[in-house]
């Protein structure tokens, strides 16, 4: 019999979308989900064009996602699961009808725009018995992987200092002022939320750290400015962080940094060695076992953990990317839903999964919410537990 | 209505193969192809395995690729073009096969395992309608479309050196006798051809180098070895090159050399500036005027050459790599297959395509026949004029 | 005539102190300065066999600082300065007796233990005749004085964000306590003060920041960790810092970062451009102008500013390092008693040098004095004004 | 008693070149020589300048070499040795005349302008009871040195493949007809001999890859070529070798190859493992063990071999460079005239010594002449045998 390809439905991800394009071909790579039916855009036409142009059955090319999945719901070869790719204002209000018609969700970070709508939606998720995934991109690495297995199995001892960066210099002017799409949404706090640089990519940052180091910060103290005059949010960050174990943490997130096109770093520090690893070169990670010299693991070394075995597609040297990273959480949610299909459930908690769920989506608003709480009293500790 | 994809046929690249699952990924990328049918193993039960994990319907699964080109034309929805991923020593056989059926030809390279073969191939696919690329990878790479596009504005002037490396270490020892498939095929004069390193990796070096200098070479000396005792053929390879303006090229291929996973690495040097780029990191370009500061071009760059942003699909510091490249050549055949079906024709000639043609390969053939000759003759100096 | 060459008499820097012999060979690069005396140790006879092996004459060994000074007055060919690299509680004690002594004084940093103790003897300078240089080595390298002409002449905009990283790993055990001389004397707070990363390698970061970015900091805060249990000293600390123009820095300095030797790193970002420059790989600047690709700024480069060619012994390509940039601050420093030596005063005053002076050291002292206090407060805002 | 440093004079070397200027740093960093005596320049007046300038005494600055070495005999504290630093016409006609006064010579490569007449000053010194040193700078890197040791203790396991470049970019043009000296007088055969970049570099290249591998050729081929128009000399050298053993080697010398300022890079590949170093970032040597992850191998690395922690001064991290690289010959030299005093001999032969002798003098320039016979008669394979 034919191989039974995941049906999706996406919402958002018209013509001249960046994100969209980017979940299109992620989704594609492994031949494991099919694009069946869309929202692309709140514009009727602009949606119907934006199907036709993909190979979408025009009848598939939804005026709005209320419609789309109505109608998917009628037919036998209906979407199973829908991508959220629109501006973050919707991104809650879409997952929740979606979980609401028994469609599983692979929704954009940030998950909402504010941690209360964010908190109210994970409640809803959890109650549902649909599938809910965030795309943390980073965490998709294989590299990424390799290096969260390095740390759990204690080949750096106990941690004592995270340092992570993300920074961006595409925003360095105001040009969300000048007809920069992309950038005018995302300085808007309307549609993108309260944070700027903060939740554009300082979650991310976050993320990757949380994930790879396998801690939560309990408290952190965040120094929020905005260097283009007149942007109405951040963006620029500067977040300390600090652990249960006593270790501490850096995080710096700018979209203002000349020279840095999406220069995420990451590097870990522990009692037996350390770790490093740069997303623009992923397919490198450092180890520098204390008093031993410098190992360059790569991508496709025999050695790798199963996990980064399992998220490459080939062999060393061939350098793979970004879009392979962002197939690889595309990859990880088709093995839950061919899990679900085949009557599996409670795949959908936090660490019961590899990709990012929505528990991860949570904590991200719940960093966001506390670093811009944390930069208006001036910069002060505050907690970060529920 | 719906967008018409191309549909493609493959022959060979079942279950275990390495370019085969390649090329599929490449060609999905986009979305601009769909595989409808398969000879994927000389294996007729094998081959239907691999179509069924592919979602393939189970008729057109074929056992050979004569029984697939003859099954194909009778359907409405037939195949229109092949992927030929074979071991070498079929290349030649079923393109040939392919354009007497029609079918437009996708192969990997080499071309043949001979230069006869070659030339009779290419004379045969001069006289037929049909296309014909052949994959040589790296000439997808967007920031090599820019080197070329540097070179051929004047950039860097008059050339007068050309550096071309490629590195492996993944036949450092007699793996060939030890089980491993790709090595044994690859080490087996009569699947692979007379040339080893040479005809493996030098041509793609050799293709790289011609590509981007936009120079024809005119004559070379070659010194071959076969560093693992008992290896039949070359696995490590120096030569020189002589160009027609007077520049000289030095080319080194290895398969031998530990440390080396897949480093080629390309420089060129003229009276005006030097430019060089390594696969490994792919996403920059090195660009040095004379007697000013290097600069770092990276893809995405708003400066870059029309060709070179054609061929990109993430922004700057979005990792791209070798499947993005691969995707390029696909990209550029589904042009010139879309320009097929409305009526064009002629657009299979060398230096009228943006993919690499049957004269690209022809040309590495005769490139690879003529090292061997000169290496056999003690590493003398041969014209490579035809 | 024959050249006259400046008379130095050193303070500490005996047999197997790691310093010390870092100032004679920066003294000895240029041949401007002579090695006459020293009061090597505490030991009289250490300090005599020192002295032997350095070839200084056997009277001119003294066995302490004090007894040089008297000694040394009383001849014709006196020494005109003295090098202090004692351990630090020692800075303050020999810089006073020799200002006493009318003897110019080059001293390792920290100025002193405490900022009182600073301030006095800072006091005592500024009413002498006397130079009085601070080694901050790293303001010596040509390109960070490249920098800081760059980022005067505008090149990078309103600086924005400031970014300052000095990680090593030599402290992540507690050596301390097994012999190591250096960690025993370093983390000792009798002898190296309260401070210990953060006064030990803190402290150049901070001068290196502010030397380049032209900015004095208002605000700091200060989260100082000892990952070593027992250690008496903090080994990692992370700072924020604030500017007067709005700008943010952050200030990492670590012991405890295994894969790191001596790995100090620094950006700033402006509004029309971004720098970085590691210390590790000196040679070069990488230069981001907004918009525009990054230029690889090399030692050498004919484009240099006069401040940078002055620093370079060496062409492009040929490697300088800690060594040379050590010796630029004794070729200041010697410029400087030449200067006085005409006649010349008043090249002592912070800004009036291109060495760094006491002001630089109290600057100092003031970071490290009010970054302890921020931390032991649990990790306040502390204003940085005197 | 005061320690007793060796007394050494200069040939050439006078205001405004490079390479004397390089040597006295070298001697003076470690404190063992001390420059008493010159002949800096033909010109009498030049002379005298120069000594001035350098601290000697002006009777000890002389007009010529050989007035210099009868005055200097004369005196009980006369000039152990000489420094020559002249262009290289008249390298081996000093070092004859220095031999023939008793003195050790230090001199710089090439040794001569021809074979022939490095044979006979290879007789006369060898014949001589004094050391003779060839400052082929780039062996005293500490992990060139270290790199040696591992391929002598096996590491990398039988040689199999020698990849050596040297490129630079200064004299892409013709400034050789503009005023440049340095420029002028190397690629002027009367006074550089009749090799230019072969001579000038490759010497360099071609010494490092046998000083490292321990392997000398057996045979090579050169095809030279100059890329400036009327340039007397080569100026771009690809150069074949095979090795007794049945390595292969490559070697490129280049100085019209823009971008490259002193790129220098050595990699060797064998049975067992790879090794690879690049002398603009020389406190790094990549290290890969066949099968396992490639390790940074850093000066200063307790695990270095004891040749290479002897060459180094300042801890890992803190870069060291040229001019350390170039003391280090002279340290090797001044530990041989320390031997000689004690009364030891013999140990001027090739082998005998840390530093190159006048053997490896010799074996450069039969490279430099084989490979300008080689690419007369058109590029052919010649043997490399005395």
């Amino acid at each position: 019999m034919m191989k039974d390809r995941i049906r999706i439905g996406m919402v958002g991800g018209g013509d001249g979308a960046f994100i969209g394009a980017v979940h299109r071909m992620a989704a594609r790579l492994d031949g494991e989900f099919q694009l069946v039916a869309g929202a692309f855009s709140a514009d009727a036409e602009r949606s119907r064009a934006s199907g036709a142009a993909l190979g979408i059955e025009p009848a598939r090319a939804y005026a709005d996602w209320q419609a789309m999945l109505s109608a998917e719901a009628q037919r036998a070869d209906g979407i199973e699961a829908v991508v959220i790719v629109t501006p973050n204002h919707l991104h809650a209000r879409v997952a929740r009808d979606c979980l609401a018609a028994g469609v599983h969700v692979l929704c954009d970070k940030p998950l909402a725009t504010t941690l209360d709508e964010a908190r109210e939606l994970a409640r809803i998720a959890r109650a549902s018995a649909c599938l809910f995934g965030v795309t943390y991109t980073y965490s998709g690495y294989p590299l990424v992987r390799h290096a969260r297995a390095l740390v759990a199995a204690g080949e750096i001892g106990e941690i004592r200092s995270v340092q992570v960066r993300y920074a961006q210099d595409w925003l360095s002017e105001a040009i969300e002022t000048s007809g920069n799409k992309q950038a005018a949404w995302r300085s808007d706090p309307a549609l993108a939320g309260e944070g700027g640089a903060i939740a554009d990519i300082g979650t991310h940052a976050y993320h990757l750290a949380r994930y790879v180091s396998g801690l939560d910060a309990q408290a952190l103290l965040a120094d929020l400015t905005n260097a283009v005059p007149g942007r109405r949010v951040d963006d620029n960050a500067h977040v300390l962080l600090r652990y249960a174990n006593g270790a501490r943490g850096m995080l710096w997130a700018s979209q203002t940094s000349p020279g840095n096109a999406n220069n995420l770093e990451l590097a870990i520090y522990g009692s037996r060695g350390g770790l490093s690893w740069r997303q623009e070169t992923p397919d490198e990670l450092w180890f520098a076992p204390l008093g031993d010299n410098t190992r360059v693991i790569r991508r496709g070394d025999k050695s790798l953990s199963p996990a980064a075995v399992k998220a490459t597609r080939v062999p060393m040297g061939h350098p793979e990317g970004y879009l392979e990273a962002f197939a690889n959480l595309y990859a990880d949610f088709a093995a839950a839903v061919h899990a679900y299909r085949a009557g599996e459930r409670g795949a959908n908690g936090a660490g019961a999964s590899t990709f990012p769920t929505i528990e991860d989506g949570l904590d991200g608003m719940r960093f966001v919410h506390t670093a811009l709480a944390s930069s208006r009293e001036g910069g002060v500790w505050l907690p970060l537990r529920p």
